[in-house]
């Protein structure tokens, strides 16, 4: 498997960098992971819009440009052949007095464990103490990872699929690897980014799949207790796209099969790849 | 300049790691910062316990024993002929299924830019949002540092020579690469860990060396409004060791001058640190 590197292609294996790269001494980087449908992409305008406004507020040295690396992600799914795939864009501040360092690895997806989970719905555990809300930097999706990564261990410990991080004021904020949703009454809400949520790619466009039809969306506080009480609720991110959420702490969660809403999301999300991957593909040609 | 990496002494520029690093993609790693003193490493045995502690609570993989990392230092030292040195000893979970990765330098300390801020004190400036309180992770000393690396930034931005963090209470929490100290009447203070403090062994030996010499000793909460009516107050830091703050915010702190305190701890702290280092060397020979 071919990974990109500082301007190469070259096997994943023999991909080397410098200990003193401040993204492996201090956590100094950013990235994003997006997934590739039928060797394509999808989303990644809105992955580099993020990227590059984390990179904007952290550093003031000149990344590689947008489109240079919209190019490699493109060149290396091409490369490694492949048609569903994870793709990890990683960027860091390089080291000390040096340029950046970018890497960018896309791997072959799992789909039968994908499938696994969207049809038996996710478990969670809520994890106190590692996410604050209305933190500067929370909202960037940063390689300083050692909270959420924490919570991802301690979840796999109990057997949970996943974390979801309460915030100081005991509102979840989010999922480790995922933004949260959850339906009460005729109302789609989401944690806001205030509330110590990451902005979501998938969260932006479940959000606005959801208003396309009709239903009402609103940014707002879950809490345990109120999360008990969801009609519905679910957790997204690029590579799992919408997964029903079946329980938290052993609570199961609406009827613990995925709700109307979620169906519908997921139905209309799938639908929305469908698009965007036939349009890249008549602008390839 | 040689470095240690994965049981090796190579040079700094030859020293190479993979990218798939899981310190590198997510900042999942221990640091320690530490001083040497005439060749010798001071509080070794401090900062190696606080690396053990982290590791034990992230990782359930093995690290290499405290003995010979102990040794790596020493060996390090000496094989660069170093005297007054500033050692960083990082370890990371390595890559998905591998072993722990190693990484220690020891590189020459400039005492004259030491002498210049002891002198003159240090300016800080006070940054919001960036750190929580009773963080579950954030009392262990990870690699995952965007957010105290970008307090560093606006600080360095302003021309201050810290920045100091507030907790989501607006309480001071610590600096982005020290911890605090104040002196209110007769009693010196420091915030909590529990505040959002990371356990600094030099704090740990301040309030130690305070408290040998009578002093009533706090942990408790400073906002900024507590520190500008502070009769003295400090920074201690493992390289820099005992700093008066002078300014904040632009407001002198004291008369702006080092404090009577200040001025016993740092000679109880360099005395300390000759007591340490010449039972090293006896015990050496």
């Amino acid at each position: 498997m071919l990974v990109y590197l500082n301007g190469e292609y070259i096997e994943a294996e023999q991909a080397r960098i410098t200990p003193f790269d401040r993204g492996f001494l201090l956590g100094d980087g950013l990235f994003e992971t997006l997934r590739a449908y039928d060797g394509l992409p999808f989303a990644l305008e809105r992955h580099l819009d993020r990227l590059f406004d984390g990179a904007h507020l952290l550093w003031t040295t000149e990344l590689l440009s947008r489109d240079a690396l919209a190019g490699c992600v493109r060149e290396l799914l091409f490369r490694n052949d492949l048609a569903s795939a994870r793709i990890r864009i990683t960027v860091t501040r390089g080291p000390e007095g040096g340029s950046p360092t970018v890497f960018v690895t896309a791997v072959p997806l799992d789909l039968t464990q994908l499938e696994r989970i969207h049809r038996e719905g996710a478990s969670a555990m809520t994890v106190a103490g590692l996410r604050c809300s209305a933190g500067a930097i929370e909202s960037i999706k940063t390689t300083s990872r050692a909270a959420t990564v924490y919570a991802s261990t301690l979840a796999e410990e109990r057997g949970a699929d996943e974390a979801l991080l309460l915030n100081e004021k005991g509102e979840i904020a989010e999922g480790s690897r995922s933004n949260l949703f959850a339906v009460f009454g005729d109302v789609l809400t989401t944690p806001a980014v205030t509330m110590g949520a990451l902005p979501g790619v998938t969260r932006i466009i479940v959000m606005e799949l959801a208003r396309e039809a009709g239903i009402l969306v609103k940014e707002g506080p879950i809490t345990p207790q109120h999360l008990a009480s969801a009609e519905e609720a679910f957790i997204t991110g690029s590579v799992v796209e919408i997964v029903p959420l079946a329980s938290f702490d052993g609570k199961t969660v609406g009827g613990g099969a995925p709700g109307r809403i979620t169906s519908l999301l997921s139905e209309r999300y799938a639908a929305r790849v469908t698009l965007e991957i036939s349009r890249l593909k008549r602008e390839s040609f």
